[in-house]
């Protein structure tokens, strides 16, 4: 592991860091915000995805997570949402598809099946070079995420609800398989086999006996991709009937932005932290 | 004046805006953040002036300033840091003179003379603009900044002791006339009679008289500009015996950049809200 950068902020280390990911077969970049409370001893790890078109840098830059983190002495890790580099294929500057666009799923369509793993390299390459080289308590871990990484912050949760013990999303891509911004997405990395994309969609998993105890959803009202890429609605649905105590909260004018994550960041990071 | 775009955040509207600006000769971009609190009246202004290479939007998206100001009911206006444009003499890839580097004074030689005019722009042509526009209560008004944007805010308070009921600032530069990175900013932009460069200069100004109530000031021991271009210490000598207040906090292990000011953003914004 290499670092790249490291700056105190609220107490603690906002840290940029990059290694050779086996899974992903290229380099990939990450940030991780440690918190005062690491001096005293292994704090919990609070993993947040990201959203189409980002990096690692994104929600660093404008996500407002640092003081609720060191207020509640939680680790927060930020991975790439892709693969990246010269040996990497790509789609040019289409934003749905390749660099920026891994939605936390395994390729298995050539030819990106071969360094488009996001599923396997943050549910377990990623949590292990974590765990060796930062004071984390690997034994509470929570996820959440934005759009596309609300979707993977879901699916990875619902896949491993023993490992993580929260869950929480912005503005989710709910039903990827069956949205317009994702469902081509998924063709070409998994081929064209729509029952086999159900692995990597939070409604399909919950409708296949997937559960979660405990969810929580922010959606801004005002949000442009709402009603065609996100439609929360089908997740409530999905949840319906099930242990799943979902809480969808609807608020009111706020759109997709960054200023709509970090309004309501404190709230999630309590949210995880009570329950971590 | 133009919207270029609006958001919700924190429960008021995170905006950017641009106008003709007489001073500057050119089109000038803006961020205004509007609190809730302006749905029941107008609310006091804090003016955040911006250091090297910025723009409006680095502290708009790294500054974290808009929970603060919106639990205290706090407008915040973050400007330009210099003229811009095809029409706008600049000095290419040079971080420390041209675009991004006004340094809130007016130009005297040419060719700088007719748009360098931040020092008017930001005391009197934006104020009026702002007060015509925003729910502002003008006779309500702070001003504080980082770097660069640290010695705006400091001697526009001291040139306007009557217009600013508050000032603070994130690592200014206290003495921009010796210091490297300013000095021959000063001597294109102002000439080369340093004795005309003293009504930009905070530690000059208050050799020769200027006063302000209370200034605090936060510095990173860890900040690589400390000895060269800051060099706080020669603003603490400059006040002692004044009449000014001086709050100097060294801040231990914290550098330059914005996770350093986000850092004591909220401290900043509830000391002025305490005086406004």
């Amino acid at each position: 592991m290499k670092t790249i950068s490291e700056a105190k902020a609220f107490g603690g280390v906002q840290g940029v860091y990059s290694h050779e990911s086996n899974e992903c077969a290229c380099e990939m970049t990450f940030a991780v915000y440690v918190p005062p409370q690491a001096a005293d001893g292994p704090c919990p790890v609070l993993w947040y995805l990201s959203g189409l078109t980002c990096t690692h840098a994104n929600v660093m830059d404008k996500g407002e997570y640092r003081r609720a983190a060191a207020e509640h002495g939680v680790i927060i890790v930020c991975p790439d949402t892709s693969p990246r580099g010269d040996d990497v294929p790509d789609d040019g500057d289409n934003w749905q598809f390749g660099s920026g666009a891994g939605f936390y799923l395994d390729a298995n369509a050539e030819p990106w099946r071969k360094n488009y793993r996001m599923y396997s390299y943050i549910s377990s390459e990623l949590p292990k070079l974590v765990g060796e080289h930062f004071p984390a308590d690997m034994a509470r871990q929570g996820i959440f995420g934005h759009s596309m990484g609300g979707h993977g912050a879901l699916t990875i949760a619902l896949k491993h609800p023993d490992r993580f013990k929260s869950c929480s999303a912005f503005a989710p891509i709910v039903q990827p398989t069956t949205a317009d911004w994702s469902s081509g997405a998924f063709a070409r990395y998994l081929g064209d086999n729509p029952e086999s994309w159900a692995d990597y969609d939070a409604c399909l998993l919950v409708e296949s006996g997937a559960r979660f105890p405990e969810i929580l959803i922010d959606q801004g009202t005002a949000d442009g991709f709402l009603e065609e890429g996100l439609r929360p609605w089908l997740f409530e649905d999905a949840c319906k009937g099930t242990e799943i105590d979902l809480t969808l909260r609807m608020q009111e004018g706020y759109d997709h932005s960054y200023f709509f994550i970090s309004t309501f960041m404190a709230d999630h990071i309590a949210w995880h932290a009570n329950r971590l």
